[in-house]
């Protein structure tokens, strides 16, 4: 199943992941997923918003068990992040076979579209979408850096963007979601365990700044006579490091674009995107406030002007606290931690108990190729999902 | 004359120039280029490297007097830069023609191509290529951003990239080159001459900086096991100004590439490109070495190795001093003064007497749409021109 899956939307030059939603690479992984629900005998659906359903029992009985997660990647992502999610999901359905359990709640495989936003920007699309929290139009109307609508590219994929929208019907029908996904961080690395609870998702966004200054060519422009973008840039950058490890927090420049992007030409405009993430909102506004006042500061005096866009914003994800626990009992006292990582489960966890487990990762390196969990960990990590399955679907 | 060639080539979000070798903008500026040379009875020709010719005269007598500079930009150039020379040289041609004067040494109008290097990355590849200074086979195999070769590209604009090579038969019937252009600085903005004379050229290269750090996830990898090659990018083009200040001299990073580019994934590698030029290579070569120093300690404190390849480097070009002298004497005490851009009279500087005329430009600001000249100032350009080229050329 696993080796299966591993080929599909890998660069061969990188060895990373490129699964981007609704490209060639996307269709393959979700024809991957259609066979293994049928070689399980599951009935498998895509929904309005293009997410996956593969289930056990009867869906309009209600009260359902749901577990999975995404199958989509990063640039250059590891073949970890979101795919152990589903691939426990349906090794877990195949334990409690094993193990002789008979459900007496429906269970399903849920694998959620685009979760990671790296072709349209906008995380956790499909889930975001099911649950009201972004709407049909903006969804169709986002773009990807060549051009391409979401609109357009779902229907060359074959599924109807018209037909997106919330889904209450679907989701009501789900008693409880437990997604597993391996830890991106170091948490567990020093731990005796090999899986962990989560406590909730650090509040998080996104924030593009524009630094707009004056091209001129670089060979003959006194530095005097510069109002050098990049200058600022670079200032803002060092600033964000320094204000996030005074709050406790994290801040990030990953992305950055800049025009003209010559050799031998002063930028006129440089615009990066800051991602940032705090224990709390306030810590997290006063953060990004530093940052920005940061920016403007540096800017005036460098002739630089700086404007600041929030794109994106989730608040602070305080996952069920009764589900939590029941889980954590369950798994012999396994620990209970937060993430800074945003997840389909942080955006369903208001409209379904919702509960995270996180699979040990040794070097907390995650978004990458040399993302990893040890086999032996993600067996353990199979098992604990099984027992949350066997706990709340089989009594 | 100016207005058939200013729609050529020109965004009309930017109100910039995108005429890159061998593009649609490129082939309309070159039929443009023929256009005035059949209108004045020119006999127009085009070299095994791309470079047009339009002769007044024979030019197998030999110690010809050619004049001109080139018509393609930068990404989003300004109108000066490169056509106010070969627009001067035509309209200079006409001048004379209008005093009535006689040339007894042949004349030439000439259009070097590919002088920004902004699709293909070496400047100044048709002089470079004619003089022996850029061998074929490297020509041929440099390649755009999409991938494609200058031969293929050369090759689908009808010119034959077999026949690239060095024209020393043709160099050799140049007596003089003089090269009109926009001044890219503000040398002459405060005093009182519309046009000046260059000295030399500063050194100038190009160096290519790849800061390797490690990719991880924005959201969950804690500051301290971090290895992001964007502090450290950010911390280096610091580095370059202050040291380019110190040194009298100009650095700058216009371009960047960041891998993997998302906006949660922090940076596996930031690869950047510094554009360096001082009055002369010693303290070009000890400012580029200090940036390299400093890129090297602030990466050995982030975890991040760096590697710096120097990808193109012009010497100093010292122009000819009797011939900048009897220009100056001509021009009634022009202001003789050095540049620190490139120019294919640089490139041609060793094999053929060269001298350049600078139009005074109010702001200093080139490679920007903002770039210009007023109108007076052109036409002085244009009598000077036309003074130097009756003074070599007519006596």
């Amino acid at each position: 199943m696993w080796r299966d899956l591993a080929a599909i939307g890998r660069d061969a030059g990188t060895g990373g992941y490129r699964r981007y939603a609704w490209t060639p690479a996307d269709t393959d992984c979700r024809a991957w997923f259609r066979d293994q629900a049928r070689a399980r005998g599951l009935v498998c659906e895509t929904d309005r918003n293009g997410n996956q359903w593969a289930w056990r029992g009867d869906p309009a009985a209600g009260d359902a068990v749901v577990t999975g997660s995404h199958l989509d990647s990063v640039p250059d992502g590891g073949a970890f992040d979101g795919p152990l999610g589903v691939v426990s999901a349906f090794a877990a359905l195949d334990e409690l076979r094993a193990r002789g359990v008979e459900p007496t709640r429906p269970l399903a495989v849920v694998n959620f579209g685009d979760e990671e936003g790296a072709r349209f920007g906008v995380a956790c699309t499909g889930s975001r979408l099911s649950a009201g929290k972004l709407t049909p139009e903006a969804a169709r109307r986002l773009r990807d850096a060549d051009g391409v609508s979401l609109a357009h590219a779902m229907e060359h994929a074959g599924q109807d963007p018209e037909a997106l929208g919330p889904d209450p019907a679907r989701l009501s029908r789900v008693g409880a979601f437990v997604e597993l996904h391996v830890e991106q961080g170091r948490a567990l690395a020093d731990t005796p365990h090999p899986v962990g609870v989560a406590s909730a998702i650090w509040p998080h966004g996104r924030w593009r700044f524009d630094f707009h200054g004056e091209a001129n060519h670089a060979g003959t422009t006194r530095l005097a006579d510069r109002h050098d973008p990049m200058l600022t840039y670079a200032r803002t950058v060092l600033a964000a490091r320094t204000e996030a490890a005074a709050a406790g927090a994290l801040a990030t420049f990953g992305k950055i674009a800049v025009d003209p992007g010559g050799v031998n030409a002063i930028a006129s405009r440089v615009r990066a995107w800051l991602d940032s993430r705090a224990p709390d909102e306030k810590t997290l506004d006063a953060l990004v406030g530093a940052v920005r006042d940061a920016a403007a500061e540096h800017g005036r005096g460098e002739g630089v002007r700086v404007e600041v866009a929030r794109e994106s914003f989730t608040p602070v994800v305080d996952f069920a606290h009764d589900l939590r626990d029941r889980i954590a009992a369950r798994l012999d006292g396994a620990p209970v931690l937060p993430t800074g990582a945003g997840h389909d489960a942080g955006i369903l966890a208001d409209a379904v108990p919702t509960a995270m487990l996180f699979v040990r990762n040794p070097t907390g390196v995650s978004h990458s190729p040399a993302e990893r969990a040890t086999e032996d960990d993600c067996l353990a990590g199979v098992g604990a999902l099984a027992d949350v399955l066997e706990d709340l679907a089989c009594r």
